[in-house]
C-alpha cells in the first residue's frame, strides 16, 4: 500500500486491518524502478524480519493512495466481458480492444471523483487491474505472462460517455479527466490470489447494486492480455492494465443512469479490497 | 538538445552547427521536473554567461537523442490536415481526433526504426510536435495556450497500418511499437519560431519525396489543439503532442507503399531541423 497525503504517500506493507510494516526507509516508492529492480522480492525478507521483531505500525486514519506510483502508461481493454459488450450494443471483439488513459488520472481508492467541466454522461466501471512487474516484450505464450505480472488491484475506470463516443474519438478522450482512475487499496501479489480467473467483482451507486460479475466471464484472461499486448508494444515495470468491466454500467440501463455530484460509488473485488468514492462538482 | 548514448544523454544547448553549451552540471535532464520548475527560463542566463565566457564545447559525432526525456504522456492528433484526411478516405473531423502512443516509443532523430514482428504495413508520418511547458487544464481560450507551450520538435509518427486498423482497435495498437516516435534533433522555443502556422514539412523515402506540406493547411492549429486537449485531461510539463501529418503517407498511394528493412527515411520542418532513420529488421 501507499498511505499519506497526495504526492507524499509512503510505501508500506499491510499485515492485517490494523497493522503495517513501514518501508519508507528502504523503498523510495512503488514505482517503475522499484519493480524493475525486483523490489517485491527484495522487500519480502525485510517485512518478515520487521514483522517477527514487532517493528510494526498501526493504521491511524491515514489516507490511502493508489498502491503504485504514477505508471509509465495506463492501458485499458475494451468490451472484455461478453455480457458487457451486449449491454452496450457492440459485438464481442475477435481480438482485445486497446485504448489508453492519461497516467495522471491515477488516484487513491477513496479519493473524490470529480465531474469534468461540460460532463453530461459520467459513468462507472469496476475492473481488475494488472500491474506489470518487469520490462516485457514479445512473450512467447500466455503462460509466460505469469512471470511478467507483479500483482492485481481494484480499479474504477471512470468514463465520460459523451466525451468518449460523441466528441470525435478516440475513446481516450472520455477516459482521461483528472481523478478518473481510482486504484487500490492494495497491490495483491499473485501468490495471494487463489485464481485470478475466478474473482467476483461488484459496484454499488448510492447503495444500489449496479454491477456484479466474475472474471470467469472475461473474453480474454489476464495472461492472454499481457501476452497479446507484448506483441504490439513494450510494457514497462509498474505499468497498469485495466482489463475491462462486467455488465451494469450506467450507459447500459434504459434510460441510462449517469453519476451526479453527491453520489457515492462503492466497489470491490473478492480478496483485493474495496473502494468508496464521492462524486464532486467540477472545478 | 540531448546528446550521448541511449539512456545516458546529457542536456545541452546548441549554439550553432559546431558548438554547444553543456548544462549537465546544472540540469538533471529535460524532463517533467525541469519544465515544471521553469527550467527554460532558468538556463537562459547560464547559457548567455557561458557562451560569452567561451565555455562552449564542440560537437564530436555524438549521437543525438530525443530533445526531451520520456514524457508523462504522448498524445497524437489524427487527420489534422484536410488533404491527408482525403487521401485516407476519411472525412475532415469536426473536432480534433485524439489518440495516444506509448511514451517509450520516443527515440532520437537518427536512431533506427525497427520493424515490429508480424508487421506488413509500416508507414511514415512527418509531424510538428508540441512540448508542453507547464501543468495545463481548462484553458479559457486558444490564445492562452501560447503560455503553455515550451517549444516545438520534428516528429516521425511511425505507424503500422494493419495493427492500427485491422486488429480490433483502437489506433494506439498500431502506434506504440518500440522506436515508433523519433523526435528532434532540437526543441525549438517559441521565440525562435517566426510563425508556427507557416512551417513547411517534408519527408523522403530512399531519396524520393513522399510528403510535402505546410502547417498553413492544418485543420486545427497548435493553440486550438492545446486549448481543446486541456478541456478533457490535464497536460503535464514535458508532455509531447504530435499534431497530425500532411498528405503523402504510404497508405495513401495506389498501390500503397510500405517501409521495408534497408529503407532510409529523411524528414524535416523548416527551422526545426532534420531527421534520418534507417529501417531495420524485427528483433
Amino acid at each position: 500500500m501507499r498511505i499519506g497525503a497526495p504526492g507524499a504517500e509512503k510505501p508500506v506493507v499491510r499485515l492485517d486491518d490494523e497493522t503495517y510494516v513501514d518501508l519508507s526507509d528502504v523503498v523510495h516508492d512503488f514505482d517503475e524502478r522499484f519493480f524493475a529492480d525486483d523490489g517485491l522480492e527484495r522487500i519480502r525478507p525485510v517485512v518478515a524480519t520487521r514483522s517477527a521483531a514487532g517493528r510494526v505500525a498501526r493504521f491511524d486514519g491515514e489516507r490511502t493512495g493508489a498502491p503504485i506510483a504514477r505508471p509509465h502508461q495506463l492501458l485499458c481493454i475494451g468490451l472484455n466481458y461478453a455480457d458487457h459488450a451486449a449491454e452496450t450494443g457492440q459485438a464481442v471483439p475477435a481480438e482485445p480492444i486497446l485504448f489508453n488513459k492519461a497516467p495522471n488520472t491515477l488516484v487513491g481508492p477513496d479519493d473524490d471523483v470529480r465531474v469534468p467541466r461540460g460532463s453530461t454522461k459520467l459513468d462507472w466501471e469496476v475492473e481488475l487491474g494488472i500491474v506489470i512487474g518487469r520490462r516485457t516484450s514479445y512473450l512467447d505464450s500466455p503462460e509466460d505472462a505469469r512471470d511478467a505480472i507483479a500483482g492485481y488491484v481494484v480499479v474504477n475506470d471512470v468514463s465520460e460517455r459523451a466525451f468518449q463516443l460523441e466528441r470525435g474519438g478516440q475513446w481516450v478522450k472520455g477516459k482521461s479527466a483528472e481523478t478518473f482512475n481510482p486504484a487500490g487499496p492494495w497491490l495483491v501479489t499473485p501468490d495471494e490470489v487463489a485464481d485470478v480467473n475466478d474473482l467476483d467483482l461488484w459496484l454499488d451507486v448510492n447503495g444500489v447494486r449496479r454491477q456484479s460479475g466474475s472474471t470467469r466471464t472475461m473474453v480474454f484472461d489476464p495472461y492472454f492480455l499481457v501476452h497479446h499486448l507484448s506483441q504490439f508494444l513494450v510494457l514497462e515495470p509498474g505499468d497498469l492494465v485495466n482489463t475491462g468491466t462486467p455488465p451494469g454500467v450506467g450507459m447500459g440501463f434504459d434510460p441510462p443512469v449517469w453519476l451526479q455530484p453527491g453520489d457515492t460509488i462503492e466497489l470491490g473485488i473478492s480478496g483485493l479490497g474495496t473502494q468508496r468514492q464521492r462524486v464532486v462538482a467540477p472545478r
